[in-house]
């Protein structure tokens, strides 16, 4: 094998793949990319046998072979080479990478040794195209709500799922719930828990010339394909939760709050409510014309803000800072709308704008 | 006690202050900072036991007193306050904080558990004065040689000391050592082992305004003075090694290097030499004109690299490219002098223009 190919180009691509070469792997194959050359055409392939991830390289010459050699090691050297062409051959498992004055010697691992690599069956696959933005958007703004509880793995994952012509995707861990509407008048339906650990990995993969994903689903797989860079994983087993059931139609006390204002009393409150497990106070009061954000008075002491609001009547609910602090920064809008319906129902919280968000969360016992 | 600050001015002090309060100390009342306010003169007061920090502060309008606080509370609290005046007051032990809309009370502690402070003895105390940009330099250039082992206290500290008029820091692991000059033509004479950690707080605690560092040894205790900032510490006990008698004076090899190459063929190197403990070859050839730095060969495979340079005879060292790397990354110049002296000898580093630091390096046995 041999090719050539230019440094910032191959540095771009080990550090995408590289990240999903296990470094601790109890396989150590797991730990290496595979360089594999056919015909001018160069692809590295990482995986960590749940997910797999293939860039498509540029090069600029080469000779077929294919070849393993560890990622991070391989990612790092090639990162601190100057800028120019490099150089990479192997012979056995000796992979030699020159570049200029610089020559290393990498002792790689035999092609056959490499797990056999998922593949999407594209011929019946539902395919879907979501601009760049929007996915990222969407899927950051759900992904916060997924459990990390592995005893519950349907919780783990993203839910996308069609419903009424819109591709949706969303998560829950049981204590809050995030819906985003992705694409509205889809044909296809599809119905797949996709790990959030895979939707990281594709969205720390979209780069500045990403326009758009294109997602295919297939019976057991799914694969996000981003300009030169797919990533293919498995589904997540078992059955998703009737989610939609859960979100309230119409809400007690309807809120339209600044974003940035609700976000500073809920962190002032936050502070005072760390040795009460986070739990934190929303109150309305009609007569005073306020939201009353409040911790539960402890040993460090108490703490009351006020925010001016019209509101229509008086309630209460108790909630954990975090989750509603967590929902609050993936909000990409600054008009948003809490709604309250008193001490044993969840709050909901919607961009204002726009609402094809929508983030719930449920109350803790007073 | 009562008192009336700007946010920004309030927020910038509790952020430096509340570094030393230590945040899980086995004493509680180190956790506060202590309020105290004289005659309009309001002073934010922390301690680890080893070291105190003092900060005066500006205020519009005041009440004398004082109370100590959760420093870590009231440095969040603030911070995520408006811009704007903030009030503070006490009553027995309860703090009321108060800006706008936002209330907090805070419990806090009675002055009389928190520990006495240390004081300088100005009038017996010897005074220098040094140009800021020149103390974080000098200071941070000699550092990263300091000991984290503190079974011998003395190499954990940074050494003031004068010699031949020229005030010096330096410190030492064992494995390497660094001295940088700082300031000349000094009358008094010093020789004082600081805690590196005093010199950190030190270090952070310059802000944009700190124009010189004012240091004041008595017979047990430094202080640092930076504007409204003052830095108290005790001595490390104990006897710094006689250091100057390890500094080679002449060297068999002198090179000329870039710092920039040769940063970046240590770090290849370095990345090869991981199993190896890090051991790195720097090898010089009279006839080739180079030097070449290799790493040990190992499991992962071998990396060389050469710089062309004027070499006037051939010579040998194996070095732990960690320590190499940390002497050329806080060397402020791009034109370094590099000398070696064979495998048994340590190598020098220097700033090839100012050479008032110089950075010694022990061998690693082949």
């Amino acid at each position: 094998m041999e090719l050539k190919v230019d440094q910032s180009k191959l540095s771009k691509a080990l550090a995408i793949v590289s990240k999903v070469a296990a470094s601790r792997a109890t396989l150590p194959i797991l730990n290496n990319v595979l360089i594999k050359v056919v015909k001018n055409k160069v692809t590295l392939t990482a995986t960590n046998l749940d997910m797999a991830i293939i860039d498509y390289l540029p090069v600029s010459s080469s000779k077929d072979g294919e070849i393993t050699v560890p990622a991070r090691l391989l990612a790092d050297f090639v990162a601190n080479l100057p800028k120019g062409d490099i150089e990479i051959s192997s012979k056995d498992t000796k992979v030699t990478i020159s570049s200029s004055k610089y020559q290393s010697v990498i002792n790689g691992s035999d092609v056959s040794d490499f797990p056999e690599l998922p593949e999407i069956n594209e011929k019946k696959a539902v395919i879907f195209k979501v601009p760049v933005e929007d996915f990222k958007n969407g899927v950051s703004s759900v992904k916060i709500a997924a459990s990390n509880d592995m005893t519950r793995p349907a919780l783990t994952g993203i839910y996308f799922n069609t419903n009424e012509s819109v591709l949706c995707v969303a998560a829950t861990d049981g204590y809050r719930l995030a819906e985003k509407k992705l694409i509205s008048d889809v044909k296809s339906e599809v119905k797949a828990i996709v790990p959030a650990s895979t939707v990281t990995e594709v969205l720390s993969s979209i780069s500045e010339e990403t326009e758009e994903v294109e997602i295919l689903f297939d019976e057991s797989q799914v694969c996000f394909r981003m300009g030169e860079i797919e990533v293919t994983s498995k589904y997540i087993d078992g059955s998703f939760p009737d989610y939609r059931k859960l979100i309230p139609e119409n809400m007690e006390v309807d809120l339209n709050l600044k974003k940035s204002e609700l976000l500073r009393v809920t962190k002032l409150a936050a502070l005072f409510a760390k040795e009460v497990g986070g739990s934190i106070i929303l109150e309305t009061s009609k007569s005073d014309g306020v939201l009353k954000v409040s911790s539960v008075i402890n040993e460090f002491g108490e703490n009351t803000s006020e925010i001016e609001v019209k509101v229509s009547q008086d309630t209460k609910v108790i909630l954990n800072s975090r989750y509603l602090l967590d929902a609050l920064n993936v909000l990409d809008s600054e008009d948003v709308k809490v709604g309250i319906s008193g001490n044993l129902q969840p709050i909901k919280i919607e961009n204002k704008k726009s609402l094809d968000y929508v983030h719930i969360i449920m109350p803790l016992k007073g």
